[in-house]
């Protein structure tokens, strides 16, 4: 089944305790395409780049099965730059640069051809983005997914819950679960939360996991411990865009097979945080991941049997 | 088979955000005994206390298949007394008073009829005390387990390596691993630790869950995700319990029954909190606690599939 992904397709400069690299290739629409092309080869994507974005990349996207039709390129403009340093715990990090550039009047026209998309993820942009893109879709998608930060509980709550509340699933981080409810539980938090509209909602715990929230269940996907993380910077995006490449090629909205969805999101992101930027994505093969999954598998199941006392 | 657990059985008062308690019941050695209780029913417990403790909790621990005799009570002294105060996010909290009192010359001896114990718990005590069970034992018990703290890290190191290096289980949480690594990796700091000495090491990482290395295998146990935190005190303490409570009970020390005990573990932990000190778990039956195991085959297993793409 088709995927939509609706988000920043950029370059980034990153510093680590590790070391610093020039402009990279970044986005969160350039991670949760890649991350999706390993499960889904149907994908469309609606972003906005300038005349200084290498046609690699592109080249790169559209080989992995993703139609590049909706990637505006505008000619004398710059593509979106963000810079930021990671303290040395890697859980939190300082914006040194943020260029807005051609995200700034970003109008995301959707292709006549990508209309009757069957899935839609929102990558973190303005609510009010990603509002337009669910209603220039002339038919619903299945399943609409979105992300968003804190940023836009500051300073445009009222866009966002309007935007939220259109949305299935939700995806942000623990920090943003707390903001966003003002509640400190998530569990309580998840409550508040999905009463805005979504049925489903992922809480992102970075280096602890992330949880899954539907109806009265909940599900929790481990993250795998590394001798090191290199590099955070869009682990967020490829977990989602694992989770969504996953639940939109195998079209199953159990909660079951959501649950698979997690770990294959989270397994993917555990290869992202290994090298700077998209490097390791562009890298790794379908025998990778595999083997990685299985690591999940003994990392995080087990089989109750009865006591003996 | 037989489980000895070596102990604070002691007083607590706790203040969280949502109140306070007069001295209650606490101890790691209490938390221990009473969590193993519900798997092992053959238990011994070797601790001191004044006799201002109430027997009724001694009647009780009886009465839960732990035979008292090593418990000293020591007359017209006071048994060790400690207050604490958790800070909002109940991660973390203040000591407001430490009174060693009996603990302060408590010589743990063993009764002639523990001698020949299966498996031993070493709860938070000073290394010493710790190695010096270990030594009066006349036979090596088939498994010891040993928990502690950073304070010894900061006062003790030398004689805390030594008695690690006796242990086959080291049961910390993960400030204490980073400590007493000098790595932030948990993974990185698995290793140093093992190389100490224990062959299998579990890193407590309170609401986050808890880990389990041992070779170059990993596991990872959740915590349940819960509405509310009541009162953290005795959490680390009940895991261990249940964990050593299990794996004595069933007598089998594979990675795959390590796992089952680190949720069984997890379980009881999870009812701790719920309540102040040990309340909760004297009100729970085994059918709660069935239930509970069940929350969290839910909360953690998965079935991974073949992709559809």
């Amino acid at each position: 089944m088709s995927l939509l992904t609706v988000g920043s397709v950029a370059f980034d400069a990153i510093e680590t305790p590790f070391g610093k690299t020039d402009k990279i290739i970044g986005g969160a629409g350039t991670y949760i395409a890649l991350a999706a092309s390993f499960y889904n080869k149907d994908q469309k994507i609606v972003a906005v780049v300038g005349d200084d974005f290498p046609q690699e990349m592109i080249d790169q996207l559209s080989s992995r099965g993703v139609d590049t039709e909706g990637l505006q390129i505008k000619e004398g403009e710059k593509s979106f730059f963000w810079s930021g340093k990671y303290h040395n715990d890697m859980n939190s990090r300082d914006t040194l640069v943020t260029e807005l550039n051609v995200l700034e009047t970003f109008d995301p026209v959707i292709p006549e051809s990508y209309q009757g998309v069957d899935y839609l993820m929102l990558g973190n942009l303005t609510p009010q983005v990603q509002k337009t893109v669910i209603e220039r879709l002339t038919e619903r998608p299945k399943l609409i997914a979105m992300d968003t930060m804190n940023f836009w509980m500051d300073i445009a709550m009222d866009d966002l819950k309007e935007t939220i509340a259109m949305v299935d699933i939700l995806i942000i981080n623990d920090e943003e679960a707390r903001q966003l409810s003002n509640e400190y539980s998530l569990v309580k938090a998840s409550k508040v939360i999905r009463a805005m509209g979504p049925k489903y909602l992922i809480i992102k715990k970075g280096e602890h996991g992330a949880l899954l929230f539907h109806g009265d269940k909940v599900f929790f996907s481990p993250a795998l411990p590394l001798e090191e993380v290199f590099d955070p910077t869009g682990a967020g995006d490829t977990f989602a865009g694992g989770f969504m490449g996953y639940v939109s090629s195998t079209d199953d909205h159990s909660f079951e097979n959501m649950k698979r969805a997690m770990i294959h999101g989270s397994a993917l992101a555990s290869f992202c945080v290994e090298k700077f930027g998209t490097q390791k994505l562009e890298e790794i093969t379908q025998a990778d991941l595999d083997a990685r999954i299985e690591e999940f598998v003994s990392l995080a199941n087990f089989e109750i049997t009865q006591v003996i006392s």
